[in-house]
């Protein structure tokens, strides 16, 4: 549309660039666009100050009245020097407020994880936004071969298709290799994570050894002493609660493994409201808010100063089935609270981007999207199952993956500062066309054209005429294609052969003395 | 899962009622939930107060030095009567602010829209939220059929949809009926919207006489005198600005038509950044501000305190094509900028649901997510094309209207208030669950749980394993099953024999006369 003769299809222009190189990522050096998300927009509320003081309230009320159950004698042992009341019989330990209030000061607002990339190093808290991969599915599917059991290597496309995207900046454990005999996981995940990627990698709190295995790969990514990785926190976990009230033996030796580490570790309860939380928004928020400070307390009585974040996940159930809904407008409301809730703690706050479609259709991409603006518009600093998450988790989906780019790019182009100084506002521009006529020549256009806007992943914008003629192929099945390509064109990032050599060596050791004791 | 003995299957409960009534609705009196939607949360604001000011005074010298080309010789009359400096060989009217601040102060920030039935009446502004159907599409699709001409047939099957569901409160004028002779078409639209539904109709400005005649059809079904239906708007039009900064004859007209008669008129430019508007957000807005104040500004030149709205529609093209796209990251600023505009002059907002694709997949979802949020969030006062958008407005869909309404009645139900005090709060809950228990059964649940949550109208949380069972039917073609039931269920709104009559002879004795003359 535009005659200006230096002009190509291909040809430059920032943004247009970007988008193109949202794809395989060569270069080590990220697109900002993607690879910083800051959120310009005062986070929604959901509830009033003295709302949000009245759920503080009640959470403080279930930890000192009920307490929490915490199945790990090491943990009890924790909470009880640090003067919680607790019952060697049951297992129950109830918490004073000012052991929570003491412990939680000392947790960080903000944690910087170091990647092997500095490029990619991650800010968690403040206004800024980490967007992680799907993780733990055990099934895998694609318009392909369908829903089918994970394996090793859809384990590494994930990890693949996770490096070809800016706007992901760390890994989830993208789908459960089912074919890896379980005491071996935790080293595949490591190996495959360090070399396929440049981004934070996770690491399961799955027990003492396979944890320390995965941390020790990650510290020779990073090429640096134990005591500097001790300092800067390059991995993280997930310790889910097990809902309501009560902690278990492995979820409590993360909580302990990894503050002593000085590693991030998120605190999720699973907060199911009508399931394992009551059946109430504020309820089920009061309940998730207990468990979360609970969890981080136990880690800021192992380490003061442990980096943590609160997560929230709270969200509602289908009563006629039992089933798990997500997405939801409870949701919403769930992850706009939940966000306040942090922030009066002063912690990072996790939420996830979520839906409980059975296949990667409409379904899924309004309540992911319901989901994603809760999380974004409730000021969200970490976005679990950020891109290709399915049927309430139960399945990783190649096409979701790239559905969820597209989503996860709109929102990082809406956060960028939009321009109106005199050159935005185009008066001349205006002057230049006058009534009637139109922009496309205009010396404005001719000047921003390029840059001007997002150029999306997915979406095809050509008339219904073009596209037909082109096989009227809809998006899913276009996202089919896309991730294929994206992994045709995959190049793992540049690694230091001599640490290359290490992280390979040290997995090929452990695995030849078995993996690791997982009851350990 | 809850072994209640009074449970069913189909038992009561309001907000469960509430998803099933939002199925045909016999009843004259409507779901308070969906009739009525309230934004609770204090808009999202693109720019800083101090910007939304530079924007004014950019659009003030857009109209001052270059003014707006004015093709109706009765409009440029009431602008230069007004003070304007007029060019009658070049048809521009420039115009000094102190007209349009004057103007504009006469215009009322909120307009009740008065149905024949009172349940159905809306307001428009404030924090209210009216939505309307799709309107104006010459093409219809479904699975069945694929995309094709509109006919009269698709026209009442989408008054009838829009019948089906409290959360469409306006109509839209649906799809083109190829099928009826042009100057029959405004007797069609306004027999069909007063006789298959009790929604506020829509009057397209296509000329004196078929406005005549569709505020005539509308004063019937409401059965008042002309004198009190002048100072009731009962229906509306949407005049769009053919941007750059011109006003055609037909559209002058309608802006004229309006103000005499009282009826609402939502001036809207379609200030395409890029083609028909600067290639920058802050521009095209600028220019959107200067058409929509321009538009206005001679509504109430007419009549003072005639009922309007400030339309923004602003969006981005393809730079590649020239192709209109929706639902993209600028339109999402552009909405939250135009709010803060409409706000700024006292005015309600109207913006739309709106997306670029060919076809009601993920990309017509996220899309339009995007868009919902962004009138949502920025504090839209009227969606117009709420429900069946497709192909940048080039069709009208049945599946998407069904994939719309889901959305739209999830907006409704995040907006519903969140109660917070003790009883929500569910303490005596977590009594008497206590640590690694279920809430099924407890009392707190019991009492509550078929009000809880929203029950989806389009949304399939069963299991993977039952959903596959029962054919793994996408959401896409669920949305094709409901259409057709609710078709198939759909009684039309009850109607005085009397005025039904009326409306009938009217029509009729129009038709004979030969219709309109669209010249005129």
């Amino acid at each position: 549309m535009i005659a200006a003769p230096k002009r190509t299809r291909k040809g430059g222009g920032r943004r247009m660039r970007a988008a193109r190189e949202a794809g395989p990522s060569r270069s080590a050096v990220p697109n900002p666009v993607y690879a910083r998300m800051v959120n310009p927009y005062p986070p929604i509320e959901q509830f009033s100050a003295d709302r949000i003081d009245a759920i503080h309230e009640t959470s403080m009320a279930m930890l000192e009245e009920i307490g929490i159950r915490v199945l790990s004698n090491e943990a009890r042992a924790f909470y009880r020097d640090a003067g919680a009341i607790v019952d060697e019989d049951t297992h129950q330990v109830r918490l004073g407020r000012d052991i929570i209030t003491d412990a939680i000061s000392s947790a960080p607002a903000k944690v910087m994880l170091h990647s092997h990339n500095a490029h990619r190093d991650v800010t968690v808290g403040g206004n800024q936004i980490a967007v992680a991969t799907v993780g733990g599915p055990p099934n895998i599917s694609d318009m392909d071969g369908g829903r089918r059991p994970g394996t090793l290597q859809d384990f590494h496309n994930l990890m693949r298709l996770a490096q070809s995207f800016d706007v992901i900046h760390i890994l989830g454990p993208a789908v459960e290799p089912l074919d890896v005999a379980p005491q071996m996981r935790h080293l595949e995940y490591a190996h495959a994570m360090a070399t396929l990627s440049d981004r934070i990698p996770f690491v399961y709190s799955r027990g003492h050894e396979a944890v320390a295995d995965a941390l020790e790969v990650a510290r020779i990514a990073r090429g640096v002493t134990p005591e500097q990785f001790s300092k800067e926190p390059s991995c993280y976990t997930v310790v889910n609660a097990n809902s309501p009230l009560q902690l278990d033996v492995p979820m409590s030796r993360g909580v302990i493994d990894f503050a002593r580490a000085g590693q991030l570790m998120i605190l999720t309860p699973f907060t199911l409201a009508g399931a394992m939380a009551p059946v109430t928004v504020a309820g089920a928020v009061a309940q998730q808010n207990a468990e979360a400070l609970a969890g981080i307390t136990l880690a800021q009585l192992v380490r003061p100063g442990a980096p943590v974040a609160y997560g929230g996940f709270t969200s509602n159930v289908d009563m006629k089935s039992g089933a798990p809904a997500f997405g939801t407008p409870e949701y919403v409301k769930a992850a706009f609270a939940s966000g306040q809730l942090a922030r009066r703690y002063g912690l990072p706050w996790r939420s996830s981007n979520v839906n409980a479609s059975n296949a990667p259709d409409v379904q899924s991409a309004y309540e992911s999207q319901m989901a994603l603006w809760g999380a974004m518009m409730g000021g969200a600093n970490i976005i679990m199952h950020g891109a290709g998450w399915l049927e309430g988790g139960l399945t990783a989906s190649y096409e979701k993956f790239i559905i969820d780019v597209e989503m996860l790019q709109g929102f990082a182009q809406v956060f960028q500062p939009e321009p109106c100084d005199a050159d935005a506002l185009g008066l001349s521009a205006v002057r230049e066309v006058g009534s009637g006529g139109h922009y496309f020549g205009a010396a404005h256009t001719l000047e921003r054209y390029e840059t001007a806007f997002y150029e999306p992943l997915l979406s095809d914008w050509r008339n219904f005429e073009n596209w037909s003629e082109d096989g009227a192929v809809d998006a899913t099945t276009r996202a089919n294609r896309i991730y294929k390509e994206k992994l045709a064109a995959f190049e793992p990032p540049p690694m230091d052969p001599a640490i290359r050599e290490e992280i390979d060596a040290f997995v090929a050791r452990r695995k030849a003395e078995g993996g690791a004791n997982l009851e350990n």
